[in-house]
């Protein structure tokens, strides 16, 4: 009974729970990677006390891996020695920690999961409650193998309707930062539903959960169905049987409800991801680099609609057109069908599956002055390198179209 | 008539020129990339005169591209600024400069190369005078189309005889720089011949000339034959007719002859490339990161002989495994023949073709204390991140052989 978080929690604390409540819960598996390790090393170690589970514990090197520099290099190797001296297993270098996540099957239907990565929110596309926090309580959550979580109030988001060639999950996810704004979800969950949604690949609907965060949200979730249990089945080690639920009764803060019918690619425009605009109203505007990566929009599907775009095509000349599988399985895949070799030949630059440029760590820094587009969910200011550069987001196909253009580009000119 | 170096000089010249004699060539190609043409800029920018014939440049991004920082970022920007304004065509962000140079037909017999990099050597192995100079003298040579050499003496290198199995040219190469030290061709042009040179394919060639630099060599050059028109017609764009020459009546400062038949695997110890043991020596010390890549053994052939290793074997859990095919022509070739899924299924991490590791500047630097073994060609501190860290030189078999214990391996054991 209740929303999907209500729901969620109430199945593991074993009683009822609703919104508003603080609660101590039992944690299924908790995540951190090269960046947050650290610190989270660092707050263990001051609490003193041994890890309660280290096959809870899942690592992974995805920020800046491998090093681009000497500090990393060092972070990296602390966490090695970490991970040996406890007995650590669960240790990933194949890709974005959240991809990694749900691929190796530690994300289920019902599950808990807290990770040091905002991102962490992306596993509520399959019904997990998942949600990002501090280094310091993830090394104290190895200790205890529980968090406390205040109870989040529901926004209900209803999408109706069928999207128009061209348009996707990022455009309506896009769309739907502009409506509420960054903080319009602000420690609330969001729960996405309606004939749309229920339509939705996976690969899409991660879409949706993986941006909640950038509206404020605590998670972003979806009531497994029938299209999880068999992505769970079919592109993760996930074993069933697998909890299958839904909001009953809820009592929801709020609903929006939006039509994607009529809704034409967007675009989330410098400085801030609620910037959103119809993506038309900015076209030509000229592009130094596209990034096609992230744990938004590096899935297979994601790729092989920017290599539709771009077979047979030469990226232009000058714009410097980089693409990042999310994880190492995709890479596989992406190669086995011939993606890669598209990309290659169109002039793209194919970077080893990870975080990549999306954080201005490494693979594709922006100089001052330069203007990016692409498929992340975040475009602050000095996001991606320099203070001075300019960073826009939209789906895989309006990159891909954008690449070949070298300026923003409607996708549909291509499809 | 005279040593190979005299050959090309003299052809070049129109006149004969023999050693010691300073004398001033027209260059074919001048050649820099991302690391040092900003310097060149500058001294253009200083000189205040016209370029020449902006089709005799050559620009690569390879040194650290895509940007790992800011400052490559400002770099890069400013060199494509450059480029634009200049009408600069020929702009590569396709791999490792040599390779790529190679590749695009830049290098032929009788050529005279200049290169913003000391691995300009490379294209001797073609019969080709190249070499590496500073960049005030590149960014000069802009405006010139020429430049000033002071015509070296030639040390001969007679390699005769066959190696035995799991040994290599780098092997042979490395058990030179033993026997030379790291000065002992100091500005000379080093020649190779034998009948080892003479049934040598090119992959195992450039070798050779690659690593002449690192015993301070001008030069390293190998008479054209037949093998290399037939390497040129089949991999590379360079257009026939080639010419064919050789050392007639040469008069050598030295001639060191190597009976390559008893040889073992060799390994360059850490600090300096005339460290050089056979590898069984310091079997087992610990490796933490093994790169395979670089202008120096990262060809097809050398991915071939490593993925023959790593092939249904898993690489050390701990050891970080780099694969940097030198160029994208290679990286396809190597995605087409299934050697990247097997260096994926082997948990290497690939990353996109360029210089990689190689400079401590991305990809895969090194903290301190930790120790590499890599088929780069130099080792001195620092090179690859921390100057606590160590670097051991070797081939691309014993790289693999390495990779899967986690320790220097003897790659004999997984022939």
């Amino acid at each position: 009974m209740g929303t999907l978080v209500e729901e969620i929690f109430s199945r593991r604390a074993g009683r009822s729970v609703r919104a508003g409540e603080i609660i101590l819960l039992d944690v299924d598996t908790i995540m951190s990677h090269d960046n947050t390790t650290p610190l989270a090393i660092k707050a263990f170690r001051e609490i003193g006390k041994p890890i309660r589970n280290p096959d809870q514990i899942v690592i992974h090197f995805d920020h800046a891996y491998p090093a681009p520099n000497l500090l990393a290099a060092e972070n990296q190797q602390k966490i090695l020695r970490f991970m040996r001296e406890q007995g650590i297993r669960h240790f990933y270098h194949h890709g974005v920690c959240h991809q990694v996540m749900i691929e190796e099957g530690f994300v289920r239907p019902g599950g808990v999961v807290i990770g040091a990565d905002s991102h962490t929110v992306t596993y509520g596309a399959l019904g997990c409650f998942s949600t990002g926090l501090g280094s310091s309580e993830i090394g104290a959550a190895w200790v205890t193998g529980k968090c406390w979580f205040r109870t989040p109030e529901t926004i209900l988001i209803r999408l109706e309707g069928q999207t128009a060639p061209g348009v996707y999950s990022k455009d309506v996810m896009l769309y739907l930062a502009g409506v509420l704004g960054m903080d319009g979800a602000t420690y609330r969950a969001l729960e996405f539903e309606g004939s749309y949604i229920r339509n939705l690949p996976m690969h899409e609907r991660l879409v949706f959960s993986n941006m909640s965060v950038e509206l404020g949200a605590k998670c972003g979730l979806i009531a497994p169905d029938e299209i999880t249990l068999q992505y769970l089945a079919q592109e993760t080690r996930a074993q069933p049987p697998f909890e299958v639920f839904r909001a009953e009764q809820p009592r929801y803060e709020r609903v929006v409800e939006i039509d994607v019918s009529g809704l034409e690619p967007q675009i989330a425009c410098h400085p801030d991801v609620d910037q959103v605009k119809p993506l038309r109203e900015v076209e030509g505007l000229p592009i130094d680099e596209v990034y096609i990566g992230t744990c938004t929009n590096a899935r297979y599907e994601d790729l092989e609609i920017a290599a539709g775009i771009l077979r047979g095509r030469q990226v232009h000349r000058f714009t410097r057109v980089l693409v990042t599988p999310a994880s190492q399985t995709i890479y596989e895949k992406a190669m086995q069908n011939g993606l890669i070799e598209v990309f290659l030949q169109a002039g793209c630059t194919v970077n080893a599956p990870g975080c990549g440029a999306c954080l201005g760590r490494h693979g594709g820094v922006l100089a001052p002055g330069e203007r990016a587009f692409t498929t992340m969910n975040r475009n602050f200011i000095g996001r991606m390198g320099s203070s001075e550069a300019e960073i826009y987001l939209g789906s895989p196909a309006a990159a891909a179209a954008t690449a070949l253009e070298g300026r923003i580009t409607d996708p549909r000119k291509y499809l």
